[in-house]
């Protein structure tokens, strides 16, 4: 078994060595060394967004990618607003749990894991419910895999003058999504996906008018996004302690994604390596769960075989035995399991996955992977 | 200008090479690997806290230490549930803050940052107020670097029947608190302080039976210990993604900590510390804040010297060149600056600090520290 498998997973996944090398130094939090790197990391956020400076500002915010769409949901929908989420998997239901938890009146539009939020349903429910201040949706739900028409739901919410905000954990950074033509009030994302830095911590890049009017509407005050944004703008520091480390490999990872060609080169990476593992999967007689015109380039949700020969448990092992950690499905509309193909990777490192794959059905005796 | 100066502050400090080195490496946060590492970590947390594991639990939570300190508050402390907080420095009246902002019903008994809190006070406050279901105590007030009489608040707390709560976030590791003496319902701290890991998450100890209690308390997702707490004895995860590289440190970290003798051995490290420092600045005329009986041997408030010559930016600038970065005092009872002492840093590194300030002082012309 190989030291470190490659993660092939919907994230933690695999960064590059020198992005984990930055994090060989100790930082001063308070120390203007890394105030400068703090302000370099929320400049580029907001560019990446195709954000105007004076308009957006990133807010980085302590821990996982869901505390950042908590911040963002706890500070940005009012106490009395009301919040629409468009659901078609497990991190559209965690909004929803979110919005519950932390007091707010919340409604619901559910999909299928293997279909697209409908826009056409958003439609009809904003034209029926003047209540709904602000509609939520995940550009891509990592629980399948799927894309979501972020475009037209932006659309479709200006249109009703509701506020967008947007669950972009795994896209961020390789799928386009420009302010200047998405509008949208709130964008949530980490730093551990696409953008391939480390994890421990998630931002939000947000309209400064709207963090102005959100304030003292946060239910806590780790998670208040309008006091951190103002702790930034006060001295350009974090309020409470930031992982310093997580934050010198983020800016490393950020230089790197640049260095790639930003949002066009990160996803045309994303997208030869998810062209790569799906055709050599099918090869096999795998099926994907969704077709392809509504498969992100983040990670591949496969069915179960049927022969069976097959067992998961086994078909994990082996595989990470042979240097690669893919990740079980959790999908209630079919068996599945599923594949990433986001991180520091490239074709010879998928056509290697898939060559794992290969092998360790035949060491199963495993005929086909057709489900 | 070193590359990398050594951190005199009370967190982010300076940590041993090994202890980043534990971060070149990515793990899959569902990985078995992953899953051992967490359990090895949570187990030692709570033998570190002198708890038994079969009535307390170790729960992690991402983030800062006041992220921890808040998943404390808001989900042990009921709705219908009243806090008192004992208050001498920024992190008790942040503790009251928190409580206000969740909504917790919150009194506080208040003394000067340079006097340590009151178990007489404390006694009359839970004598008068049989509503007061709580109690919250900071060990070592980092606001002064004093040392608050956790045992004796734990007494009286106990003997009126109410539940303790601790933030020892710059204490745990280094100065004792041990569940067989000193009776508490939670502790709070962070893997970044005095068990010199990096910054990233915090965590609680916390009795089993307390904890589940406390189902349905907390204001938030992220922040529920509970909810967390359930996601660990589940199936040994994070529920939300985990800071893995911040894990991988703070395991490291453990390790080393245990090797130098455990609490004892790491306290005794930092009093040596503390001494040379304390003898060495008042060998050129600075007097420190506190009596020495009130000094934790974490960090140390310094006067500011009278002398006109002197130049607080111009010292702290300087100080940085010579390759140490120090704290500004925050306190409202004197004007001063603050030096830490913990990390890793032994006597040599202490003697060469206080070498610094000599120098400096020389540069700037300034005779004496004396205020």
């Amino acid at each position: 078994m190989p030291a470190e498998p490659y993660l092939l997973t919907p994230g933690p996944l695999t960064t590059s060595r020198t992005v984990k090398e930055a994090m060989l130094r100790d930082w001063g939090s308070r120390d203007g060394a890394f105030i400068a790197l703090n302000a370099r990391v929320r400049a580029r956020l907001v560019e990446l967004a195709g954000g105007d400076a004076a308009a957006f500002a990133a807010v980085p915010v302590q821990g996982s990618g869901t505390f950042a769409v908590e911040a963002m949901i706890g500070t940005l929908v009012p106490r009395d607003g009301k919040l629409l989420v468009l659901v078609n998997g497990a991190y559209g239901t965690r909004i929803v749990r979110i919005a519950q938890v932390v007091g707010r009146a919340v409604a619901a539009i559910e999909a299928a894991e293997d279909q697209p939020v409908s826009p056409d349903a958003l439609e009809r429910a904003l034209a029926a419910d003047s209540a709904i201040t602000h509609v939520a949706v995940v550009q891509c739900e990592t629980t399948s895999g799927i894309l979501n028409p972020v475009e037209a739901v932006a659309e479709v919410t200006a249109r009703h003058g509701r506020a967008l905000l947007i669950d972009a954990m795994s896209a961020f950074g390789a799928l386009p999504l420009d302010a200047r033509r998405v509008p949208f009030e709130a964008v949530a994302a980490s730093s551990n996906k696409c953008l391939e830095g480390v994890p421990g911590m998630g931002f939000v890049i947000v309209r400064r008018d709207a963090l102005e009017r959100a304030k003292g509407n946060a239910h806590s005050l780790s998670l208040d996004l309008h006091d951190q944004a103002r702790g930034f703008e006060a001295n350009a520091q974090w309020r409470f302690t930031p992982p310093t480390h997580v934050l010198a490999a983020f800016d490393q990872a950020l230089a790197e994604h640049a260095a790639e060609g930003g949002v066009e080169g990160r996803g045309a990476r994303y997208a030869a390596n998810c062209r790569i593992l799906v055709e050599g999967m099918r090869a096999m007689g795998f099926r994907t769960l969704l077709p392809d015109h509504l498969q992100a380039p983040v990670i591949v949700t496969f069915r179960m075989p049927a022969d069976p020969a097959f067992d998961f448990p086994r078909f994990y092992d082996q595989l990470r035995e042979r240097g690669f950690v893919i990740y079980p499905g959790k999908l209630t509309v079919a068996d599945s399991f599923r594949i990433g193909c986001i991180g520091r990777l490239g074709a010879p490192e998928m056509q290697a996955a898939v060559e794992a794959v290969r092998a360790t059905l035949a060491g199963m005796a495993v005929a086909s992977g057709a489900p």
